[in-house]
Order: structure tokens, then C-alpha cells, then sequence
């Protein structure tokens, strides 16, 4: 980093600057397979330090790559070109929570469990439910539109943007406010959400809050069939029920959990996990129909509205990804295709075709995730240490992905594009690249993915 | 229009094509005071023909606008550089609804309550409900980003768009898909949602769907204060109560009511009147509870979950537009004001300051909308013979919207800035000129209203 830049940025407490090799190889990863390492690591304490560290990087043309907790699973937080890292997580203020207005306003450094911990207080809650959501930083859930196994009932992080502070190249803008509604201008906002810090830098956000629901029910399927699981996903959709959560694992996951967690889940070839919410009245009713619903097509069936029980029943699913680095010798999962979202309805056929995909390269490929939104989550699992292992896993991915847009699916429900799924892309490239330059004409907001994006051989071609 | 251009049009059959004087001049107008008379009609029967006809109005540099049922309120279809009028009405076909999946798709001319007519027929829905809504086309509400009543509880059209087929200037492209979730690139079909015609032409919609509320019950409250009427808004709210819609009236709308319809609602300060539903047992749980509430407040309240009862406790509430008009000797409704969205709590005072605004200037002006999700309508009331009246219409909506925007407001909430409101337009214009520009760098998709944004006396400054 040049002196003279250095300079510029003595404005900046040194407590909050990182040069060292060791602090700058550290920022260099987030939790994909990918790394890279920054020039300078700045952890601004305001609105007013990002745009004066912003202009700066905009004068030098010196790329810039906000960062939150490093959760991201692609490679977005990774700076392929070097430059200034912004480590948000020191804005980490909740500025306003205001119960009757249905608002929250927080600083994009702040944890999605403290969030939710401070709304609960008050009987309410930010819906979206990321699975690394007690580490993830609100800045970071805009930046991918995270979810989660809530989305069938309560969507995605880009339904509870009301209002967002950005700092552009060319200065720092508000969208949308603390109201409800907007019809007032483009939706500047909703566009910033999932745009992976290509565009700005988040600074603030004015979040839609929702009451907590008063009660829970947990049910607990099994199915010798896969596609039959799925005819229980619509079956319980087409009744006009809608569970909180609708999980589903695979026989893979199922004997992954069951090696490495011995909690016994009956040996299936699919799991279904539903949960709903609501008054007690309604979930005793609902989940006692969905027994009923899917009575007709599974082999065994259990449903509790009992806090202890229903956590038991929870553990499996939320164990699947440690367990399955556990699955076999030497087997480690790997994040090559991660979170394809699906037309819900696609989904047991997609599982289908990844157990195809997964023989026909002599390798394993576990599936589960949001079976009620789509969202599948797809691991391959190999041996990493035998090379030709990561040849047949890239195969294995292209045919998944393959799949996946021939069903009419999508490269990401809730993680983002990054680096690692940019050739799955989805969506008219020009556009984005319109886009993006007319914000940042210089490119300095986490540049290099949006150039990986454009090799994407999937994205929609024009008619 | 010259002869060359009307050459290369000659592709769309002349049925759908209107260019006689009496036509012409009756596609100026919309629901608005504005009115422009277009060179050309066309009526686009598909997605192609639409692609074909902005490709040759690009190549001119000939001004194009979108245009559904013309129920806009603020001139959003009001060709105020003439050219082309898209007459999206002939694109009315429900494309898919796939209930097992959650979403349909449609053009963009299908009307918003035949499609919750075909929808109902699975006992799903399009949650946002336009007043407009028996008229209203979905591309027309997807242009605003149209909500209405029940936004409290189900967002707003924003909020329940998955994909579109969009053709710009330079193509037809697709953003989204038929997916729930979304992280892969761009969110552009949320960007285009209440862009109001000026990026591009909806050409098809996939929109998520909802499941029919089992029951309904409603309560009717009257306030000697409007105050006290809005704290019960926040107790409600405050007590994790999510009603299916939140209305209030003032007095002014009040009288205006039992004078043109005789219906005999109680004459208060305030009325609120409030919806719940969803499952039986709840609706009857939640109006007991909320009438509960209320009671410490109000000076009548009644409720019911009968069907007819229901029906007359809401039939003063959607009869206020039409008798505003009917209030006074001479007096008619201007839409200068129109719908304002405020932070739910502010709701009180906004309609106490707009009586103080009436009074200083001997004007009438009734406030009633959606106290829940604070988007308020406003009517100025004057004798539109008297020049100097509409003087005083104007210095008063002046005032209105300083309250608006000091109680931490914005211009619009459900109908759009359009011509009427570009005055008050929030949000950053430099950026969404950015935007335009680089999507549409002719300025041929509903010239001339951003330059009249560009005036805004109220957008955000720059830090």
C-alpha cells in the first residue's frame, strides 16, 4: 500500500487499521475455498469513516471489499484484487427498535442473534433464519439475501428492507425510509440486497419486524421413497398449509447424522421435518393434518408440540453439514454446489438425479435443506487428497447444475453467487454490468466477481 | 407520426393499432388531473411484438409508455412526450398457476381480481388489494408497487414478485425465476417494481402466492380524539396482533360518508376500523382481544365475524373516496395530496397537523387510509371554480408534506410519484438517474417524469 495513501487514511484510528502479514492473511479467507490477501484492513466506527474511506479508495481506483462475520460459503468477502478490506463488524450498533411502528434500525456489523435476542425482548422477531445466524452479521444477510429454513412462511431478507444508508463511490445515499410501504422512486434498496458488495457499502439498515409466534408443533416423517416425500411436500402445500419450516434429508445425510451423532433417525431414504407455528389453537390443529396428509405415504411418523421433544427431532437436521465430513474414511464435504433453489415441486426429482450423477462418478452426493422453498442444499463428498477425486467432483457438479436449470432451478436460494458458483449464474449479465457501472464506474466495489459472473454459462441468453 | 416509422410497424395487425384523433386523445388521460395525447396506440399481443415495437422506438428515439387498465392516480401513464402508448390490456393470460410450488404466471395485463378470482378457485390468493382492484392490471401494480389494506400483515406487490420477462432498450431479458428464494446476481425484478414504466416493459410476471384465510372478523372503533385512536393502533401492534388490515376515517371523512350514504356511523373524531383473519379459532381470539384492547380508548366499539355484518362495518370505509366529493355545496376531491406513508405512530399526528393546515387556510381536508401500515389518503375539498381555492390547495399540500417529511414520512405508499407527486420524491435521484441512464441511455420509456423528479424540493440531500 502506497505511503501516500496511508497517509490519507491517518484519519483512522490505528487501533483499527491491520497491516501485519499474519492480520492480512487472516483477512483474506471467509468460509469458501477461496483466498486472497488485502492490502490494508480498516474497521470503520461509522457512517462517516466509510465515505471518507470510500472517496479515498475511489481517487486511487483502489478496490474495496466490506466484510462481515466471513460467513459467506463463495468467496464474496474474498478480495481477488487485493485492496482495502472493511471489517463492518465494529458498526454494531442497534440504533432504534420501535415495537409499534414494526421497525428496526441497525448497523450492518450486528449479529443476527443479538438482533433477535434484543427483538425478543418485546415479544418480536427478524424472520430470516440463516444457518450460521448466530455469527452472521445483518450487513452480510443484505449483501447475499440470506433466509433459511423459514422462507415458506416468512420469505427472505430482501422482504424486510425498508430502508438502507449506502455509501457509493460518489457519495453516501438513503432508499426507502422507516415506513411500511414506498411507492416514492426506484427501489434502490431491494436491488442493493444480494448485489454481494459489488455496488456500495451497507452502513445502515431499517428492517420490517414481525410478532414471535406463540407456539411451535414438530413433525418427524419417514419415506422409502424420495419422490414420495416430495408428493408429501405438496400435499401439505395444496391443503393450504404453510409450516414455518419444511426440511428434507437424504438417505445420505441420514446415515451421515446417525454415524456421527448416533441419535438414531430411522434408515430411510428420506427424511421430512416440518414445523409450524402460530397460536396454540392453530398448531396443535395443523400439525396433527399434516400427520394426517402424510400418513397416506410414509413409513413411520412422530409429532410433538413439546419444547424438549421437538429440539430432539431438530438435532438431526441441524447436524447434517458437521456430520457429514463424517460419513466415510478420508471423506471430507466439499462446497462445489452448495444451495441450488429449486420449483419446490422439482426438488425430489433433483435428489433422484444427484444419486444418477453421484454413481455414474463412483463418488457420494448428500442432499437436504428447505424442501418447502426449494432450497436444496447439495454436498459432494470425497477424498481430498486424491486429485482425480476433485476432476470427478467438477464433473459431478456441472451435471448438478445441469439438472438444476433444466428443472427450472437457480445457481443460489440463500448464499449468493461469490467466486465459486459464477459460472451457475443466473439472470441477464448486461444488465448487471449496466448496473454496476453506472454506480461504480472505476470498479472498486469488490471487484473481479462481477467479471466471473459474466463467463457464467447459464445465464439466460437473449431471445 | 411519420410514415416511415408507421412502415415499420406494420407487423402488428391494424386492429390494435389506434391513431384516430378521438383515440388518441382518449389514451392521454389516466386516473389523474394530466393529460398528453400520444402519436400512436398499439395494443402488443405478446412478448415479441413488444421486443419488436421498443427495438424500433429505441432506433428513433420515439417516446414509449406502458400502460395497463389507466387507473393511476399521480399521470404515470400520461405520455407527456407523446410517442407510442403500450396498451398492455391485449396481454391478459394467466399463464400457469402452480399451487403445489406457491406461484403463478402472468402477463402483465391480467386483471388483478380475475386473477384472484382463478386463484381463489385452490383457495389461494395475491395478497395486495388494490382499491382499483376489480380494474387494475398486475403490470400496473408491479409499476408502483401497488398494496393496499392488508400491506400490515402481507407487504406489499413488491414483496410477492419472484421473476419477470422485461424487455429494455437494448432486449428482452428475465430476472428471478419460479423459484421462492433468489441469491444468484441482481435482484433487477425488485429494482423494476415501482419503477413506473421508466426502465423497461413488464412482458410477463411470476408472482409467489398465498393460502386463503380460513375466517374473518371485524371491529369498528369509535375515538372522541384522534389521538387516542392512534394509541390504539400501537397497543395493538404493541400486543403482537398482525390484523389483516387497520383502517382509520377522521371526521371529516366521517360526515362526508353518512351524508352521501346514509349508512349512520357514529359521528367521532376518529374511526378505526380493523380486520383479522385466518383460522377459526383465532379470528374470534384475536377481535375479542382487540376490542379488548381498544375499550380502554374508544368511545363505541362493535364487532362480528358474520359474513353481512362484516360487509356493513366496511361499507363506510370504501365509501369515503366517492363521498369526500359529496361533503360540501360545490366541493369536489383534488388528488394533490393523495397517499402519503408515515411511520404507523406518526399517523395521529399527521391527520391533527393537516386539520390545523385546513383551518389556517378555510379549506376542508379529510385523512382516512391504512392507520396500520401508516399510509394515509388525504383529500383537499374545494370549490374548483375558485381559482383562488386551488391557490390555496396548493400552499396547503405544500405544508402537508413538510409535515410529512418531518415526522419522518415519504411522498407516496401504494400509487406512485408519477407527474402529481414529483415534488415530494424521496430517495437519491442522482442515483436512479444513474440507473435510468444506463438501462436506458435514449430516454425513451416514459420520458420526462424522472426530469420532473430531478426537481424533487424534498429528496435526500447528500451527507
Amino acid at each position: 500500500m502506497e505511503q501516500k495513501i496511508l497517509e490519507e487514511l491517518e484519519f483512522i484510528d490505528e487501533s483499527r487499521i491491520f497491516t501485519s502479514k499474519a492480520e492480512l492473511y487472516a483477512y483474506g479467507f471467509d468460509a469458501s475455498i477461496h483466498h486472497a490477501t488485502p492490502d490494508i484492513v480498516i474497521r470503520p466506527k461509522d457512517s462517516e469513516e466509510v465515505e471518507r474511506v470510500v472517496t479515498i479508495a475511489n481517487e486511487h481506483g483502489l478496490p474495496i471489499v466490506a466484510r462481515g462475520a466471513g460467513t459467506a460459503l463463495c468467496g464474496q468477502a474474498v478480495p481477488i484484487h487485493g485492496g482495502i478490506i472493511l471489517d463492518m463488524t465494529g458498526m454494531n450498533k442497534i440504533k432504534e427498535v420501535r415495537i409499534e411502528d414494526l421497525y428496526c434500525v441497525v448497523e450492518p456489523g450486528v449479529i443476527y442473534a443479538q438482533l433477535n435476542e434484543e427483538l425478543g425482548k418485546y415479544g418480536f422477531f427478524f424472520p430470516p433464519t440463516p444457518g450460521s445466524g448466530d455469527v452472521c452479521t445483518i450487513g452480510g444477510m443484505i449483501a447475499v439475501n440470506a433466509s433459511g429454513a423459514r422462507a415458506i412462511k416468512y420469505g427472505a431478507t430482501r422482504d424486510y428492507v425498508l430502508g438502507l444508508e449506502v455509501v457509493f463511490p460518489y457519495g453516501r445515499v438513503r432508499f426507502g425510509g422507516k415506513t411500511l410501504k414506498n411507492s416514492a422512486g426506484y427501489q434502490v434498496e431491494r436491488l442493493i440486497v444480494g448485489s454481494e458488495g459489488t455496488l456500495g457499502i451497507i452502513t445502515e439498515a431499517t428492517l420490517r419486524i414481525f410478532p414471535l409466534p406463540e407456539r411451535k408443533a414438530v413433525a418427524l416423517a419417514s419415506f422409502d421413497n424420495v419422490i414420495k416425500a416430495g408428493e408429501g411436500v405438496a400435499d401439505i402445500i395444496s391443503a393450504g398449509l404453510l409450516p414455518s419450516a419444511l426440511e428434507i434429508m437424504d438417505n445420505v445425510c441420514i446415515q451421515a447424522v446417525n454415524k456421527s451423532m448416533a441419535i438414531g433417525l430411522p434408515d430411510a431414504e428420506a427424511i421430512l421435518l416440518i414445523e409450524v407455528d402460530g397460536k396454540e389453537c392453530t398448531v396443535r390443529e395443523e400439525i396433527e393434518k399434516i400427520a394426517e396428509i402424510l400418513g397416506k405415504k410414509a413409513t413411520k411418523i412422530e409429532f410433538t408440540d413439546d419444547e424438549e421433544e421437538m429440539l430432539k427431532l431438530w438435532k438431526g437436521r441441524k447436524g447434517v453439514l458437521p456430520s457429514l465430513s463424517r460419513y466415510g474414511e478420508d471423506m471430507i464435504s466439499v462446497s462445489l454446489a452448495d444451495d441450488m433453489c429449486l420449483p419446490v415441486s422439482k426438488i425430489p426429482h433433483a435428489i433422484k438425479e444427484f444419486q444418477e450423477i453421484a454413481k455414474k462418478y463412483g463418488i457420494v452426493i448428500g442432499a437436504y435443506g428447505h424442501a418447502g422453498d426449494g432450497n436444496l442444499h447439495t454436498k459432494v463428498l470425497i477424498n481430498p487428497r486424491k486429485e482425480e477425486n476433485w476432476k470427478k467432483a467438477e464433473e459431478a457438479v456441472k451435471e448438478i447444475y445441469k439438472v438444476v436449470h433444466e428443472l427450472g432451478g437457480i445457481a443460489s436460494g440463500e448464499h449468493g453467487i461469490g467466486i465459486t458458483k459464477a459460472p451457475w449464474i443466473n439472470g441477464d449479465i448486461e444488465t448487471m454490468e449496466r448496473i454496476k457501472k453506472a454506480i461504480d464506474p472505476k470498479n472498486i466495489m469488490n471487484p473481479g466477481k462481477m467479471e466471473q459472473w459474466r463467463k457464467s454459462i447459464i445465464a439466460y441468453l437473449r431471445y
